[in-house]
C-alpha cells in the first residue's frame, strides 16, 4: 500500500523535494543502476546484501541529487556527475552503516539496521568496502580536484563523529563545537557533493565557493532544524517522535542556549538530566518549559535561518531559472519543515 | 631496558629485516614525522591518542618499508616516496583498527587494543579518519594511478575481511577461496604497497607487474607461514602460542588440507572442533596429530614456499645491489622463520 500512496501524494501535490527531484530523474536512475552495480561483490554475497538492504530502503537520496543539479546548474553536459553522484551516495551508506554501529541502533528509515540484522562486524566491513569503492568511482573521473575535495571531506565527517562521542553529556559543549560536529556530521558531504559537481562542469573558482556555500548552509540548517524538531519545532509542542535526544543526553544547540541561559536551579537540571543521564518521569515537559523560557527554540530556529539564509546568497550569482528556484525552494523547505 | 637490548641485538646479529631497514632508515624517519603530523586532529584529540597508541606501539612498519625499497629499486630520486609510505601505514593502521572491534581483541602488539582502552565506537571512527587521511595524502602525491592501485586495494581488504566472516566454521571453505581470503587480509596491500614504489619512479609496465607480484608473492608467503606457526610450524611442536586457531575455529589451510585428505572419523572430529566449536581437553594434540598424519603442514610449508619462490622470481629483472639482495633476503626469512 505505500508506494502507491507516496505515489499519487507527489502527484497530487508536488512538493520542493519532488520538483527537485524531477529536474535530475533521468539522470537519477542512472545513478541508482550504477549504485547496483558497484555494491555488487563477486566474492562476498554479503556485501550487496547489507548494502541493498540499506541503500534501497528508500532513502530520499538528497546528497546525489545536489551534485546531479549543481553540475546541471553549471550547464555540465558531460556524463561524470553519474559517477560523482553514486560516490556520494557511497560516502554517505558507508557512515551510515559505522554510524549505526557507533550508537548502536536498531532502527534506520523504518527497517531494522544492519548491525542488527546481521552483525556489527558485518556493518563495520561493509562500510569501509562502499568508502573503498567510493574511491575507485572518484578516480574513473579522473580529476584530482574532485578527490580532495572528497578525501577533505571524509576526514571532516570521521573528525565531527569523534568530536561528537566526546561531547556526548558535556555541557561545557560551546556553540563554535557544536558547529564543528554538525558541519561534520551533515554539512560537510552536503558541502562537497554541490561543490564536486561544479568541479566537473569547469565553473570558476567563485562558482566553486557559491555552491559550497550553499552546500554548506544548507547541511547546517538541514541539522539544526532536525535538533529542533527533535524538542517538537518553534512551538516546542510534544509530539510523538520529540525527546529522543534528551532521553540520549544528546548536547544539541537548543540545550547549550537554555543551559548559556539558565539560573541555578535550571543548571542543576540540566547537569542532573543531560550530564549524568538521570532522568525521571516529567522531565521532558520541565526541558521544554525552559527551552520556552530561554527562547533556546526560537534561537535555534533563528540559527538555522541564517544558513539558510546564507544558502540562498550564495545561488545569486547562477542563472534564473528551473534548477535555481528548485535549489533554493529546498533551502526554504529545509527550515520551514515539521518533520 | 627494552630499548639498548634491541638495539645491541641490531648490531650484534642483524638479521634479514635489520639489512632492508638500514637501506632506507633516512627515509623512514621522514615516514616516522609525516605519520605523527597527519595523525593529528585540531578539533579531536582523541584521534591523535588513539592512532598514537597502536602507531607507536613497535609495529615493524614493514608494508611502508616496502614502499621506500620499491622506489630505491627503481632508482626514484624525488620525494613522495615518504607520503605513499605513510599512505601505506595508514590504511594498514585503519584496518588494524576495525579488525579489532570485528575480531574483538585484546591484545595487539603486546598492549592493549583501542577498543579496549577507549571503546569500540572510536575504533571504527578513527580508523575512517585515518583512512580519509591516507586518501589526502595520496592526493598531494598528484597520482592517479596510484590512487587506483591502493583504492582498488583498499576494495579487496574489506571484500576479503567479510569473506573471512562468512567462512568461519565452514568446512566447505576450499584452497580458491581460503586465498581470496588471504589476498585481502594481507597480500592485497604488500602487493600495492610495492607496486606505488615503482608508479611514482616512472617504472614501465614490466616491472610494475613485477613489483606487484614480488608483493603478492611475500604477502601471500607471509600470511600462510603465520597459519602453519599456529600449529607450531612444520614440525608440529606444540609452543606456548600455538592453537589460536584452532580455538577460534578459524578454517586456515592446514585445517583445509586436513579435512579433504580425512577418513570418516577424522572429518567427524573436524566438524565437531571447528565447524560447531565443540572442544573438550586434548582436542588440539588430536588435531596435531591429523595435521601430521595428512601432510598438512607439509603441504601448507609448500604453498607458503611457493609464493616465496614467485616473489624471488619477480625480483630477477631488477638491477643486483644491496636493495635486490635485502629483498630477496626478505622473502626468503618470512618463510624461514620460527616466530
Amino acid at each position: 500500500m505505500t508506494a502507491p500512496a507516496a505515489h499519487s501524494a507527489a502527484i497530487t501535490e508536488a512538493g520542493p523535494f519532488e520538483r527537485l527531484l524531477a529536474l535530475v530523474a533521468e539522470d537519477l536512475a542512472l545513478v541508482n543502476a550504477l549504485i547496483a552495480e558497484r555494491m555488487a561483490s563477486e566474492h562476498a554475497p554479503r556485501i550487496p546484501e547489507i548494502s541493498a538492504h540499506l541503500i534501497e530502503a528508500g532513502g530520499k537520496r538528497l546528497r546525489p541529487i545536489l551534485t546531479l543539479a549543481a553540475s546541471r546548474l553549471c550547464d555540465y553536459t558531460g556524463a561524470d556527475q553519474i559517477k560523482l553522484a553514486a560516490t556520494v551516495e557511497f560516502i554517505h551508506t558507508a557512515t551510515l552503516l559505522h554510524d549505526d554501529v557507533v550508537d548502536q541502533s536498531a532502527k534506520r528509515r523504518g527497517r531494522a539496521t544492519a548491525n542488527i540484522l546481521w552483525d556489527n562486524k558485518s556493518s563495520v566491513l561493509v562500510g569501509d568496502y562502499l568508502f573503498a569503492r567510493a574511491f575507485q568511482l572518484m578516480v574513473e573521473t579522473g580529476s584530482l580536484e574532485v578527490l580532495a575535495i572528497l578525501s577533505n571531506a571524509s576526514a571532516v565527517i570521521a573528525e565531527g563523529e569523534v568530536l561528537q562521542l566526546t561531547t556526548a553529556r558535556d555541557l561545557t559543549t560551546d556553540k563554535a563545537r557544536y558547529d564543528q560536529v554538525i558541519r561534520g556530521k551533515t554539512a560537510a558531504l552536503f558541502a562537497a557533493a554541490t561543490e564536486v559537481g561544479g568541479v566537473i562542469a569547469g565553473a570558476d573558482a567563485a562558482r566553486l565557493t557559491a555552491l559550497r556555500t550553499f552546500g554548506d548552509g544548507l547541511g547546517m540548517a538541514f541539522q539544526l532544524t532536525d535538533d529542533l524538531l527533535d524538542y517538537g519545532g518553534s512551538s516546542a509542542a510534544l509530539g510523538k517522535n520529540t525527546g529522543d535526544d534528551f532521553r540520549e543526553g544528546k548536547v544539541t544547540l537548543p540545550v547549550i542556549l537554555a543551559f548559556g541561559r539558565a539560573d541555578d536551579e535550571a543548571r542543576a537540571f540540566w547537569r542532573r538530566t543531560i550530564g549524568r543521564g538521570k532522568q525521571q518521569p516529567g522531565d521532558l515537559e520541565q526541558a521544554m518549559a525552559y527551552l520556552r523560557q530561554t527562547d533556546a527554540l526560537a534561537g535555534t530556529q533563528a540559527a538555522a535561518r541564517g544558513h539558510a539564509d546564507r544558502a540562498l546568497a550564495a545561488l545569486a550569482g547562477f542563472k534564473a531559472g528551473a534548477m535555481r528556484t528548485a535549489l533554493e525552494d529546498i533551502a526554504e523547505f529545509v527550515v520551514a519543515r515539521t518533520v
